[in-house]
């Protein structure tokens, strides 16, 4: 027996039609994901919304060991000469940062309050990590003397800061969490196989098989890339919006930081010649892409593996006796549910009503409801809802626990296939500029368009002058094998190896 | 079949009778477990030391689950007025910290390299927060509205930064990693149960369980507690050198910080109340802690428990077919040690020695090792080793796992009641001013010294002035009945109402 549930929607969120931004915000800030704080651009990861990323963590930290790597820790401030070492790196990441110059604070003499202490002024200026290239390079060229040393593949769970001037909830703010993977090679070719599997095994699979979300793996264009790598890889994903987030990163560093901090080992056949280096991280902003990919007007939609909680039991009855027994009867199918490795509250609040309890759990994206009131134990079977699609099913007692964990893998590859559906339906080809200046004339994206280019920095910037299209990168396989046929470019009408991406990126 | 293993001690780390102070710095080094860095005060943690410190997290985020609380993370960065408006809280933690002045690099017109951007001063500096107590009561005063929101119980795990002149890796650091639990309660009856639960269910059995460390529970005395406490519990541990480390700190904080932050509540009365407040923390300290607890002169001596490899297995053998065997063998019993729950390295370098390989993983603090050479396999039985008393057992081939299962918990109990009768041995109860002097006279510690005091600061401080010695704790429990009758204080000959537990802290 199976019925659509219409839940009224007092929910207070704009919907995604209406204001998608503000959909977005409201989403974040009402389904305790996260909180703006008093200091500009940094949020505040409220308990629901770091449990979610907890879940991400143990999963892409199983991962990163799996294939080898471990965790360490490296300082948080950074000197500022180690920023000048690497000239490109220099250019993309001292300009907006935290900028420490004292190391006291003294009571004001000419008023209230406290001043930086003047006797206290740094000789030489210390940044807060945008990212840990150089204070890493500068340690590992201690620790690597020889091939015996390598590779050092490393690990770090952070805290960042990049002084952004538009902030945004998990997708762009001053401060952010991330992990960032520092590896040490002996070739080029080790370093690169490093580079992919981090992009292939962890990122691209942790996306598919935790986020259901696909992604798009490509190599992004000189423009776009890490500064101070030879090359960089991405996963793109797509919003309902039509707009592409970039994911996560994996760059190929080639000799760069190990030249800039002097990072020599005497290899095999004796001779000394500098190391070859990896770099990668995925942040805190996997959680505005999930929210962003999934979630719908009645608020967020969590795919089940990450789900903080996983089934959400609401026990009935308004006379003390019934309560009883209805919470006593979710208590024992909690037990039950953990003892399968279920996450499940039971909410036991006495004040709130069943409806405002259903919107609540729903706004905050737990996959699975059961609703349990006497009626439905006499009955012998408990109404079960499933969040992404509002489905309501009747289950026999005897069969609840099994359900639900049905429920779990089948929900989890649901909001995958649905996705990728929208991914597949979003992604198009475009041949002439004035379809490209269209698709990409509204306010929001258009999806992945898939177009040639002239391979040059110039044509890349020009285009996104004139449309703020970026590539987003250039596909490690073609989505379509045509793709990879030459062409002509879609600004320039100069000849094109192959089409590369396009996309309006957050 | 039992023998004490003697290793030739070409380990080059100094014995702790030497100069312990050296031994625990080159030992820190030496194990791999931290490295100093480039930035003043700041280490590196190393894989091997972050292995440990992940378990550490681990035991205790499960412990802090388990009563109740969730993790959230909020901002690194506390607005310097945020810091003014606790006055003992400003006086403890303003003084000493990394100021945030400006939020751009720019180049230096005068000369190579960059500047600080005088046009991106900050309006109001920023200070890496020291502990979050300010900008986290800054939120809470917007979360909590009425007695429904109470209790509130999050934990956070973070860097934090206190300028410290005199560092030292791992037990007094510049930046360090910790976490911190901030709770609010409705009354100060609740809040006293939670910062007592944290000292007793959390920090001391975690100290006991895990780490195989006893340590002394007890209250603070004025001079010693939290900046903006109403009142600080402790737990503190004694070092192999006889000296006193604050091993952790659970603190009532009253209504401090709610009238701070003007955080009110609606209560079940219907009027309008100041929240009672707790905050808690233990940090990276605790490895330091724990390796100046067990540790010895061949190295690290490491609780199983905490042991990121529990079990190390060297193959033998120089000709490649012994080679395959032995190494085939211990990749067997490791298997059916990790089916068993144990952390297991097989030490398969080629070119290191058997007695390289047993320095090796004795320095790093590995509870047990198996030797595993192609005549002990013939025999039937295998040499394995425990770290801890260097004790040395043939053991059958059927009964190594067992053999290992049985070290771990017999190693955990045994560093516990070695550590046990080392810290009562040296907790001495002294009645005069010259015994007294006397036993802090030396360059290390004396012990816990259990003397009366007349409860006055000013006495407090005179007594640290003339000998260094502080009051660690007044004992929640008194160590022996007598401790808790009135006596004289031992300075100033004034009534005394019990003895309180005096040492040189670290």
């Amino acid at each position: 027996m199976c019925q659509t549930l219409q839940v009224s929607s007092n929910l207070g969120i704009t919907s995604r039609e209406t204001n998608y931004s503000e959909w977005y915000n409201e989403l974040v800030l009402k389904a305790d994901l996260a909180d703006h704080s008093a200091v500009r651009g940094c949020m505040v990861i409220k308990p629901h919304g770091y449990a979610l990323w907890e879940l991400m963590q143990r999963a892409l930290d199983d991962m990163f060991k799996a294939t080898g790597h471990v965790n360490a820790y490296f300082p948080l401030f950074i000197p500022r000469s180690f920023m000048e070492k690497e000239a490109e790196h220099v250019e993309g990441f001292a300009k907006e940062c935290a900028v420490v110059t004292h190391h006291r604070l003294k009571a004001n003499p000419n008023g209230p309050g406290l001043i930086p202490d003047p006797d206290a002024k740094l000789e030489e200026e210390l940044i807060v990590r945008p990212t840990s290239e150089t204070v890493i390079w500068n340690t590992y060229s201690k620790w690597i003397q020889s091939y015996r040393d390598l590779p050092l593949l490393i690990n770090q769970w952070a805290n960042v800061v990049r002084w952004e001037m538009r902030t945004r909830l998990f997708l762009r703010t001053s401060e952010f969490l991330w992990q960032e993977g520092h590896t040490a090679h002996e070739t080029y070719e080790e370093a690169e196989e490093e580079a992919l599997t981090i992009l292939n095994e962890c990122y691209a699979r942790f996306c598919e098989e935790w986020m259901a979300t696909p992604v798009l793996k490509g190599i992004k264009s000189k423009n776009e890339q890490f500064p101070g790598a030879d090359h960089t890889y991405c996963i793109e994903a797509l919003t309902q919006d039509l707009r592409v987030i970039q994911a996560g990163t994996s760059h190929h560093l080639g000799q760069n930081f190990a030249k800039a901090f002097d990072t020599k080992f005497v290899d095999r056949d004796n001779t000394l010649k500098y190391v070859y280096a990896t770099s990668w991280g995925v942040s805190t902003r996997l959680v505005g892409t999930l929210i962003m990919v999934h979630s719908d007007d009645k608020g967020f939609v969590c795919p089940p593996k990450l789900a903080p909680f996983q089934v959400v039991i609401v026990p009935m009855g308004r006379d003390e006796e019934t309560r009883a027994k209805t919470v006593g009867a979710s208590e024992e199918f909690a037990a039950q549910l953990k003892a399968k490795g279920i996450r499940v509250k039971v909410d036991k609040r006495e004040k709130e009503s069943p409806g405002f309890k259903y919107n609540y759990w729903e706004l905050r994206g737990v996959p699975v409801r059961i609703e349990l009131g006497p009626r439905d134990l006499d009955s012998g079977a408990l109404p079960i809802s499933r969040r992404d699609t509002g489905e309501k099913t009747t289950v026999a007692l005897a069969e609840v626990v099994a359900h639900c964990e049905m429920l779990m893998t089948d929900i989890q590859s649901a909001l995958l296939a649905r996705a990728t559906a929208f991914r597949d339906a979003n992604t198009k080809r475009v041949d002439t500029w004035a379809e490209f200046e269209a698709a990409f004339s509204g306010e929001g994206g258009a999806g992945f368009v898939v177009a040639h280019w002239d391979g040059t920095p110039e044509t890349e910037e020009l285009i996104a002058e004139k449309t703020k299209a970026t590539i987003r990168c250039i596909p490690l396989e073609p989505l379509l094998p045509s793709d990879n046929e030459p062409g002509v470019c879609i600004l320039t009408g100069k000849p094109s190896a192959r089409r590369v991406v396009f996309g309006k990126a957050y």
